[in-house]
């Protein structure tokens, strides 16, 4: 499909909208609010297409550009959600007492879009994402909606722009699409806003790092005084006030040279997140046996990463076996020969770090993320200490990676892995 | 001064436009930035002015209408600040990636404009604000500035559309005044914003509740999950992030019928703040002499609200003389007597609250506020318990919001209050 020169305002046939009324109110008090409904989704294609970047410009490395359309779907408290709309990509115009730019009512999610090694597109358990978004949305005070709605809408806008601007000739990379919702509401006073808006683009991003024998991210470890998130806080949801708080220590650790915060909580200093990610350490127990360790969720202090999510299950299914397993491979020689992990979700310190480091039982600290896919981290700045760290210890981190991105780009059939079925020809 | 029916653009003379360059940075390395000027300020004025709302209309009541004219002052990490604009009020063009709608890289501030009885209009230590605006800034990453560059432009609006939107007629009341500063960089990725927006628009807000015998503010205590800031957080930054997330507690007190969350800290419970206002208690000792308490401001938990130090400053002039004192008042038959208070900037719990109303030694809740002014409370829910406050058990209380509002509206003279000179004819 290439640049379209003609422009087409297309409404797929009006359906019933479902109308949802909240159990244990009375009927007659409320309007009658619309749900989020992705089959009467009206598409105004652009008359203005632009140009796909050149892989590995400066243009595309900006993450400034976004794909010729958009989602846009309008919420009020008395109808509901709104037709939703996929439009040309432009600004969005704000009243400046627009409830978002006082009071961070805002929420969002990071999901890709993957161009298979088998010319496919496909998104990576997309649902977890949309669920998670309405999560997100209701703990900021945001409407609710369906998430499977939301996901339809996905689909269509990566139908429509997928083939142009992730095209057959880049197999194996991918775009990045950010859903966000807002609220618009203009009236000024501190409220739950009675007006809001979902939106998603789809923008280019860059390539997490490649492995680098010895090469790592390198973070910075946050001080006393600096805190992303705290229990019965909100680190827990994807929402705008996790975020901007967060760029102080991120833009200090930049200046200083570091990839990422490593954010500590409490007195002992538990590691909960670095920068956006989760953060993964495999470490040799006192009886020999390996543990694959990582922060739990209860304290809803970080997280709940669709990334992390898969790596869990990823090592619950191979490496839990409580024995040691052989793993095909076929980039190696044969099969290869890995240790079996015990997988613990909980707390884990620096102390415990550095304990475990200077007695030769930390194998590996990775970081996981949607953005930052699976990445072995190679020093911590933790106070003044330089911490060193090996990325090679151990091949468990390497096959989680190996693993995660022969599904997502279609090269080991899995059903996270959701096929989108793109327009025209191919 | 009536509805403007020309447009005309009014530059002022460009000066030397003051260059500022970080300590201890080689200067070639930096770009030449600079810094923010009011003296450069640039006017046009709306070809389309509004109707003034009805006094006590739903139109005024809506917090939604703002005056003619707002200010506007982009800002880029390169070139530092643009000349500043005052323009016509409209909408904001911001691209779906802008930094702000995703990371909550947002501050803003709440101000009053006074028309006093003698027909002039006053701001109440503007500075103040304008400084806490600039270190609410520096908090969330977005760029500093000279706050008194602020002030100066605030003046200019207010005197623009001072006369015209709060005239002769209305002495004895106000406009809000609503600055803010937004990361407007429409790069996706999670990086301090290169590109930022300071702008500031004059609304109506509803008048504070006045003193009713018995009637006060309803606070429904907030829970043991629900924080507003904790200790090395950020709220004592007048940011987004520390408002949205407060807005799901905030609705759940409405929808209970309730006026403002009582946000509470700590497993002892410890009173923070009131909705977005601080919170006073007069309570008396055990030696029998009165106390005035207030959260600390050293922990960083609560915002150092303008109107809670004045409350601090006035008190401490006029109460704490260490005996009782006699307090001139027009509005009373003669001087009136009021016993002197020890001020205590301390932290305070609920099981204490409990405690002193029990022993019949809690005489006063109050919160302060610029939108709140001073208002007294009347009951707090606290997780279960209905605590019934007398609203009018100390003359104090009284005092403080008559002496405030009478320098606020020009009755006593005071070097907080600054006039506004107004243009042409009133």
């Amino acid at each position: 499909m290439g640049d379209r020169d003609t422009s087409q305002s297309q409404t797929l046939p009006a359906q019933a909208i479902p109308i949802t009324i909240p159990n244990g109110i009375h009927s007659k008090k409320l309007p009658l609010q619309a749900g989020l409904d992705a089959s009467v989704i009206q598409i105004t294609l652009t008359k203005q297409p632009r140009a796909v970047p050149t892989p590995g410009s400066a243009e595309e490395r900006s993450q400034k550009v976004c794909t010729d359309h958009m989602i846009s779907a309008e919420w009020t408290v008395d109808k509901g959600w709104a037709q939703p709309q996929i439009k040309p990509y432009g600004p969005l115009a704000l009243m400046p007492t627009a409830n978002v730019l006082h009071y961070a009512t805002e929420c969002f999610e990071g999901m890709k879009l993957y161009r298979g090694f088998d010319g496919k597109l496909r998104l990576f358990r997309p649902y977890a994402n949309c669920l998670r978004m309405m999560k997100s949305a209701q703990r900021i005070s945001l409407p609710s909606f369906e998430p499977r709605e939301m996901l339809k809408m996905i689909r269509v806008l990566c139908a429509l722009d997928g083939p142009k601007w992730l095209p057959q000739e880049r197999r194996g990379s991918f775009l990045y699409i950010r859903p966000a919702m807002i609220g618009t509401d203009s009236c000024l006073g501190f409220e739950v806003p009675k007006e809001a808006l979902l939106f998603a683009v789809i923008s280019y991003w860059p390539q997490p790092a490649k492995p680098t024998k010895g090469k790592g991210l390198r973070l910075f470890a946050s001080r006393e005084d600096e805190l992303r998130s705290w229990p019965n806080g909100t680190g827990f949801a994807k929402i705008g006030p996790n975020y901007g708080p967060a760029l102080f220590a991120h833009g200090e650790a930049k200046r200083r040279g570091y990839d990422q915060v490593l954010w500590l909580y409490g007195p002992d200093c538990q590691i909960t997140e670095a920068g956006s990610s989760n953060v993964f350490m495999i470490r040799r127990a006192q009886d020999g046996h390996l543990q694959m360790i990582t922060a739990p969720l209860e304290e809803k202090t970080i997280l709940a990463g669709v990334t992390r999510q898969s790596v869990l299950d990823l090592a619950r299914e191979k490496f839990a076996a409580g024995q040691d397993v052989e793993v095909e491979d076929d980039t190696a020689a044969g099969p290869q020969h890995v240790a079996a992990l015990e997988i613990i979700e909980r707390n884990y310190t620096m102390p415990e770090l550095l304990t475990d480091l200077k007695q030769g039982n930390l194998l590996s600290v990775f970081v996981v993320g949607t953005a930052a896919f699976v990445t072995a981290v190679s020093e911590i700045d933790f106070r003044g200490h330089e911490i060193q760290l090996e990325t090679d210890a151990t091949y468990h981190t390497e096959l989680l990676r190996k693993w995660l991105n022969d599904i997502m780009y279609g090269n080991l059939p899995n059903e996270w892995a959701e096929v989108i079925e793109e327009e025209g020809p191919q």
